[in-house]
């Protein structure tokens, strides 16, 4: 297609799934991750290894790409900028991914441009918190570098800021929340914003990870027009083209507030990949290229279990996973991934269903039918035989 | 996944979106290919340059494989005999492609099983056409070698023999054809056969290729379920696993005829991808990994458009594939092919809707809107510029 050559900053599974879709266009797209055996590792046209969060690294990396793209925020937003200077596209814009990165900024941000949020203050270290008892129970967040739920305290009480991380924080009111939600909005090269259905994340309350996804959510219409009219303005406050992944809280009061964003794909939007005809990846692809935006549809009810590892270390053994492939509609995912870990993600399902409540039978057939261990070692009995 | 690892023979656009499908679940695939510059190259675990059709090189090629599979006739089935015979999984069965890979062996099994075939006869030298002629006006088509429409040429009366191809030839009645149906079938390692909807075949009345397939085919039930109880009728008769593309002829007095078959993914199954949960991809992946057999179900219509090239030879120019994009619900898959010719297939675009009418206004609108030409090369007041 003579498409555009893409630099991809990270190669875990979302630059895996990326790749799997741009395959079918011809286009060449080439990948640095720190680890060798990184899900894109051999998927790339070009594979680097080194760090995305080194400034001359990541320099060198894109030199000869005409468009730079991320999987992770935990980048080099110094080489973004320079880059970017140089002429090349590079999405998510350096500048709305400085705000993101920084929790603080991006709690400002939301409050400068009317976005309701959970309330909040900046603290600059654990003595401050005193100062703001209103809003306790709160969360108490690293400003930077925090990632699936690390990063992240529940403070019940003054008491609990003995233990509060050091650094700069976000202390957060804590929401009473009935449900988590999770909008994907697509923002166009020429400056459209479009969004996909709202969908309603199922945390593992142990892992604080996304258990299972279920699109479109099942909150009353106004509510799911509400999260979406918020993750388009989300999108169009940060003003750059690129996927935004949004995340909203529904609370027992019935308010609809944004917790964070990210400038990327996200797990929230696997779904896409077999439930619309353009994905969230290959709205990315299209935005990378400057093509005109895919279709957002969603023509079925659809819903995506990950497939987290469980129960220790070691090479991956993945249980149960012939009778999920009998369960119809359903679509199996594997990162690629050597070593499970407790709380890693290995990989995904996705189920397309004709209804909510075929939906709902196909869910619990999966999460019945399979999990991810590591692979039990051989006992003394067994070696022998 | 620790699945078995796949030796594949041939690495064009078959290959290709086979191992589109198979890198969701991180399983191996090695392939083998003349062409350095094939479909297949860069996305192989490991490619080898080498003659699929020479049984040293196969041999070698496969020697680490658990699987072999093929994406074209024309290898060496004296290789996968050998292979077979060392105890690996080899699809389809060697004898199977034995009889297929000779027209005038496949006429005879049709007929030998009790399907419906266009009447014919097996001639050794043009001489012996005229003892034949109730068969007039007939097709002439070479027993091995031919492709796409290649070793194949009209009879219509005995002078016509003049001109015919010199060696053994199956010399075949010419039915009068109303429409041109495929069936994909499906046969697992359990030894269950199941199939896809039956497709209609629109043909380029020049360049003898399929120009616009649609899914389901727009042709009466009882036709329909003739032409799918046939398929299966065809698969069980061959009695191995694997993946066989049945092409058929509804004649315009009413019979269904078996015209040809193909043990493998085909052209004509393109459509699976998106259209179904369990492509003719994702079929054959199972079968090789004795998983069980996937999700053949159609939900909504599709059709799938190929992009031939036109105009001559030349790097390939894209014309209109920006107005694709723009048209919901549309696929586009490029094969990766650098050079493009008249009737080479670069790739094609698949579309999903809701209604029959809908199809139809979304296929006028992709054909009208793109196609395949060399490059033109710069005039001397373009490289002055």
């Amino acid at each position: 297609m003579h498409g555009r050559r893409i630099a991809l900053l990270g190669g875990g599974q979302l630059g895996r799934m990326f790749i799997e879709n741009a395959l079918r266009y011809d286009v060449e797209v080439h990948v640095l991750d720190p680890d060798p055996a990184c899900s894109c590792a051999h998927l790339a046209h070009r594979f680097v290894q080194g760090r995305f969060d080194d400034r001359d690294t990541v320099l060198r990396f894109a030199v000869d790409a005409d468009v730079v793209g991320i999987e992770i925020e935990h980048v080099s937003v110094e080489a973004l900028e320079e880059l970017e200077r140089q002429g090349k596209t590079v999405v998510p814009s350096p500048a709305v991914l400085r705000t993101i990165q920084d929790k603080g900024l991006q709690k400002a941000f939301y409050r400068d441009h009317g976005i309701p949020t959970a309330e909040f203050a900046l603290i600059a270290a654990p003595s401050e918190i005193a100062l703001h008892p209103q809003l306790l129970p709160a969360f108490l967040k690293t400003r930077t570098g925090g990632y699936d739920g690390k990063g992240v305290m529940p403070l019940h009480t003054l008491a609990d800021a003995a233990r509060a991380f050091p650094g700069p924080c976000v202390l957060e009111k804590r929401a009473d929340i009935a449900r988590e939600l999770a909008v994907i909005a697509v923002r166009t090269t020429d400056g459209r914003t479009t969004v996909y259905d709202a969908v309603e994340m199922v945390f593992d309350p142990v892992l604080n990870l996304v258990d299972v996804l279920i699109a479109p959510a099942t909150v009353p219409p106004d509510v799911k027009a509400r999260a979406e009219a918020l993750a388009v303005q989300v999108a169009e406050a940060f003003g750059a083209p690129g996927v935004y992944a949004v995340e909203l809280f529904l609370t027992t009061t019935g308010e609809v507030l944004v917790n964070e964003t990210a400038p990327r794909a996200h797990n929230s939007g696997h779904f896409t990949i077999e439930g619309c005809a353009s994905s969230q990846y290959d709205q990315l692809l299209r935005i990378y290229q400057d093509w005109p935006p895919g279709d957002t549809r969603l023509p079925r009810h659809a819903a995506m279990i990950n497939l987290v590892g469980e129960g220790g270390t070691g090479p991956v053994d993945l249980q149960g996973i012939d009778a999920v492939l009998r369960i119809p509609g359903t679509f199996v995912h594997l990162y690629g991934k050597r070593e499970t870990r407790t709380g890693r993600k290995m990989g995904h399902i996705t189920v397309l269903a004709g209804s909510a409540e075929e939906l709902r039978s196909a869910i619990a057939a999966i999460k019945a039918a399979c999990r991810v261990v590591p692979r039990a070692p051989l006992t003394i009995d067994e070696e022998r035989r």
